[in-house]
């Protein structure tokens, strides 16, 4: 196969491309009471880090990324459609500053709407024309089916109080990593990419992808509310078992220990003063530190796969400059 | 291509097939808490349909029928699938005698499971090694999609007083018969059959499927519970708009009219009272041999399209014996 790639799309212009995409995208027809909560919740906003992953891999192989626009789509839709069917068994009221489908709607039109917006992502992918189409098909469903896994992981930590740290980075991997690594790989195999390189974007995005959720962590703790657009402590006010507290509790000892055991049991203490009191257990033990270190390592193997790709390093800039993004933003 | 069909497999013997199948075949892997929900479904039972549909449809084509086994499973998945998510919408506390899956775990564990299920079904169906496998898969994805609108329009005619009888049929065309048209016309594509075949199947199996709802209805109002094994009234004492209300609805004038409304409206009356006072509206507008009419012209149109698929006469007398009994099944 002839593989051209002598045009490198920016970062923004990917951004660019698939928001246009989505804006003038309507999807859906009767009924619409249906669709509504689909439309909805794709033009609400957000990163657009998937599909923009799924472009600039394709990008590395290829100057023409147009076939690999409604995959990418496609996987925006699932993550989506994942968030709002999260979004009923959390209970959560807002996402992107806007009610969530079930508060909007109600709690069956958001499980309906949501199986309509998961069998969507799959349409998009079966419009899809590439050789290795049905290889591609693979790729996402099963990681759509680890992305299950790891919400199922994450809804049984919170009823555990001895979650190790290898527990809770599986966790993270299959709820968060595997998509965005997933995301690499069909860009790539769009492309026409070989096995091996794909593979390699895999295992680079795994790393970035847990790298990125340690640092959403990070930013509960220790990010500023104005820049992180929520308030900062929910994590901690939710005794939500990240990264931070597991290597807290795993680390504290004497004083730290009684007061951190103290204060996730306490349901007297206010909100303000429980993420206050916690910080400062996370600060007395370096865990700020700690976590910075461990997202470092991690961008390190990333980089390491991707310094293995067999293409160009200059192609790889924007790759670089994306991850450099996610793993360091302060929102 | 050959295609050969010496061999015609009872439906007994493929029903054996299936539930063989899915007995022996464990789903899942850690965490088993997310899959234990979905074998626990498919395990439970039913008439296994979907799956003997696709298996006779390709048996109509080829001798060989072991490539549309994984296939032919997806389809149950899915319609399980949705028989979970539906429960959940419809808080039904029983499905084939044992408690729901919202019901047994909870809500939450109902529509994980259930997202996961339903990517089981894809999974199935990326197994198939058909030449037509896009094609497949596109009726397929089309044909869940359909699903859900009849699911969504089953919803919306709760909250309405003035369903048709055109739009009641659509619902239930949606929502029941699609996917066992679908059946079909997969079972005939991975069989080698040309599109022609594979389409008037489809409408066989979407006038059969039809005739099945108006049947579900009909049994709900005239039959015998101990054969039927629920209790019968169900639907009158819910007000649910079937074809038999909303015909008893278009005809009722003067005093049925009244007393149709009444009862309607009333929130007093015992069930068993209403159960039976309504039938008698329906005895006297003659309503049980309206719906046997509108079955036998749905059959009749059925066979019709059925007399055209160019295969000999003989091989044909499988699939007429399960719309048969499809149509005039007592449970």
């Amino acid at each position: 196969m002839d593989i051209k790639n002598d045009f490198m799309y920016s970062i923004s212009k990917l951004q660019e491309k698939v928001n246009d995409f989505i804006s003038k995208d309507n999807i859906g027809r009767e009924p619409f009471s249906l669709y509504d909560p689909i439309n909805y919740t794709l033009k609400s906003g957000g990163k657009r880090i998937r599909p923009v992953l799924v472009l600039m891999a394709c990008n590395l192989f290829s100057d023409d990324i147009e076939n690999a626009i409604k995959p990418a789509i496609g996987l925006e839709i699932f993550h989506n459609f994942t968030l709002l069917h999260d979004d009923i068994m959390d209970h959560a009221e807002i996402r992107r500053g806007n009610p969530t489908v079930h508060k909007k709607w109600n709690e069956n039109t958001a499980i309906l709407s949501g199986d309509a917006m998961f069998i969507k992502a799959y349409e998009y992918f079966l419009d899809c024309e590439s050789p290795n189409f049905k290889e591609i098909l693979k790729v996402f469903n099963i990681t759509a089916l680890e992305v299950c896994e790891g919400q199922q992981y994450d809804m049984e930590f919170e009823e555990r109080d001895n979650v190790t740290e290898q527990e809770y980075l599986r966790m993270i991997e299959l709820k968060t990593s595997v998509l965005l690594a997933a995301a690499l790989k069909i860009g790539a195999l769009i492309g026409g990419a070989n096995v091996k390189d794909a593979n390699l974007l895999y295992e680079f995005g795994r790393n970035i992808g847990l790298a990125f959720q340690l640092q959403d962590d990070f930013l509960d703790v220790y990010g500023d509310t104005e820049v992180f657009g929520k308030q900062i402590g929910g994590d901690i006010a939710a005794n939500k078992k990240t990264f931070m507290l597991i290597k807290a509790q795993e680390l504290a000892q004497g004083n730290n220990k009684t007061q951190l055991n103290d204060l996730l049991r306490s349901k007297d203490i206010s909100r303000e003063k429980k993420v206050k009191a916690v910080t400062e257990v996370y600060n007395s033990l370096q865990i700020k530190e700690i976590v910075q270190k461990k997202i470092q390592e991690l961008n390190k193997k990333a980089l390491d796969y991707l310094n293995k790709v067999s293409v160009l390093e200059d192609k790889k800039s924007e790759l670089k400059k994306l991850a450099s993004k996610l793993i360091t933003r302060d929102n």
